[in-house]
């Protein structure tokens, strides 16, 4: 008994990671995405004047990260295109979503039981791309390791990474904030997981590509679902952050802030530039929280 | 008799499709891209403070069909660049019109019966590589439908799908609006012309390649030389989409926009991010009306 | 004795232009260029809240000549961050300026007597990119002379090109002004240096490409440590282009300026978009002055 538990736990992760992504999973990944995409204000009218617009931003929703690794690989930032069903899939899912009549398609799949298995399924996707995405780059340069993690990186995070741009499709600029300046947990948890990817793929990690992918779906789905069913903004990470920011970039940081906030303070006509602002309620979190009121009421 | 005629009729497309582009009718297109560059506010100021700035914004009206093609197919974005000729012709067309003494190319080129040929000359050219990028796009990708279609659409479009980008060199910044959130005829008739051309190539429409140029550049150059004579706004494809838009994407427009507007309304802080605004005269518009009588008044 | 030092003078080019780039001459442009990314605004309370974006920058400061030239010539754009030592060493140098405690670091390297010297062997970097640039751009286009220029412009000027984008990622944007709008000496000396080798390559300037080498990077790295020294912003280039630019681009400039600002004058509603306004100071030419005293309070 005991013999055969430890057997199946052993097999478990190889069997989970051999577990095709679609359509089922793929399904789950463009119904969150296409969601987060309704969430953003002014997503629906826009659906109405500019459906052509709506498509691509639905599609850079759900392809985002195909999209920046082949740009970073130098390869046809539209390869993935050539995918037809996937294409047809999200584009179904984004006109059910946005054009379905009497807004059942989204009213089933905001439901909160559903919804929670959705974005369960999107990180069991989102890791699956952060594996692949280190093993592409490692195929391409052997020792390129930053390459890896960057790469690794941008599968896992997607849109967010070019929301900016993806933003001004849509009309919309804002400049004094971007993904990289201030991480969702999802980024962040993506660039954690592309080093803990290469590390492995450099064998400097003494475990197996299998158990890596199982472990770190599961912290990726309990996370998410733990932050999406309490609307929570809380980082998972944040402590270890708060232990290890400090050692690695605060040495000479209070001394410096205060000289620089001194230089800041006598140097009189350009300081407007860059006002630190307190960090604005990112994407993600807005989605989660305000904006899904929003659209509840509009259901 | 009447067989001859009937033999002729249907040599004509062939024989057009044969009609080399290179130099009479590409200098027609340079002539009309780089007057539409002109008419841009504060293009000739820039032309004598910034000569650099001016020509790269020359080329990218010029080119920006190739250089947009090629970025989507993962080639070299100045891979065009190696046809000397075709750059020197550009090159020599943009310092005739700017720096010609006594403005004399430039008032030759804009008299209205000159400029309604080398209109249907650009329209000949556009479609012509709506063609050939949906061929070349068959050609890397066999089954990629998506792919040919957005190869075509932006070999037809050119610079105007990168227009904000084209404005930013030159200082200019408008995010509120661009190209795909506003269409202007020729990147909505590209974008139409695209999907035929891969349909074609898809053996779905029962058509000749050589017919479907032939006619698709006759309802093109009629249509450009109609607006441009008339300085009118309104869009051929006005109609059909009128008839389509509210079948496919109107189902439940109305409850939908409806519902968003009052959560709008509710939403206290965050709406001045989008407000949908009227639609501002887009830049061929504004090229053909107003400007033009600005241009004019300067010459 | 005159044979000898004829000999001598005749193979300082040919040694000069087989000198290893790495690591010596490579750390001094690693150096030179955080530098000038912490004497941006904001640039050290941005290290402290985002060491993410921090470092980003500093790769593009190090990198972003290599960066722009792939892309340019459709390679990967991360393509050269699989020289690990080099993006270590950078890594370093970014971590030394911005962390180091007691800032002891930034105080050495930016003593002037040594600042002087990094900077001397910035510009021997500089000069090298720009003719491997042409080289690397020939190898792939035989005949393709404007790509050539371009690549070897990328090359010489590197973040600067880019530098928008570089200050988007900081939460910046000043749209109303670019590199090529406002061409700083460095990448002005760039473009010239670009059509230099280009030229050179073609066979049309009879010198071998060793001495241009050795020539072009005496006079980039007198000019840069004059400027440097003196905190002047005066270009060496600024006479040449008083004497050639009225005639190749002043032919009919007065009276279409003066046409032009009728025009404006006259057009009610759009002039906002586009005001000639006073040169702002550049970014290198600020990093030389200002922001160096105000750097030099906060040590």
């Amino acid at each position: 008994m005991d013999a055969l538990s430890a057997l199946e736990l052993g097999e478990l992760p190889a069997a989970f990671s051999k577990l095709p992504m679609f359509p089922v999973f793929d399904l789950g990944y463009y119904i969150v995405s296409v969601l987060y995409l309704k969430y953003e204000p002014g997503a629906v009218e826009l659906s109405r004047r500019s459906p052509a617009v709506s498509w691509l931003c639905a599609m850079l929703y759900c392809f985002g990260s195909y999209i920046l690794a082949d740009i970073l690989l130098g390869d046809s930032p539209i390869d993935y295109f050539s995918n037809n069903s996937h294409i047809l899939l999200a584009s179904a899912v984004w006109y059910l979503i946005f054009f379905c009549p009497m807004n059942l398609f989204y009213k089933c799949v905001s439901f909160l039981p559903a919804k929670l298995v959705f974005v369960a399924m999107k990180e069991v996707v989102r890791v699956r791309k952060i594996a692949l995405g280190v093993h592409h780059a490692h195929h391409h340069y052997h020792h390129g390791w930053f390459i890896m993690v960057l790469t690794g990186w941008v599968k896992g995070s997607g849109v967010a990474l070019m929301s900016n741009f993806e933003q001004l499709l849509r009309g919309v600029w804002k400049p004094e904030t971007n993904e990289v300046l201030h991480m969702t947990f999802p980024t962040k948890a993506s660039l954690y997981g592309a080093i803990l990817f290469t590390l492995q793929q450099a064998h400097w990690l003494p475990v197996s590509k299998a158990s890596l992918i199982f472990f770190f779906t599961m912290f990726m789905a309990t996370s998410k679902i733990f932050l999406t069913a309490t609307h929570s903004h809380a980082s998972p990470l944040a402590p270890m952050e708060a232990c290890l920011c400090p050692i690695l970039f605060g040495a000479s940081g209070q001394e410096d802030d205060h000289h620089g906030a001194a230089a800041d303070g006598s140097h009189g006509p350009a300081p407007a530039q860059f006002v630190p602002q307190p960090a604005p309620k990112t994407k993600e979190e807005l989605n989660e929280g305000t904006r899904k009121r929003k659209a509840k009421k509009a259901e």
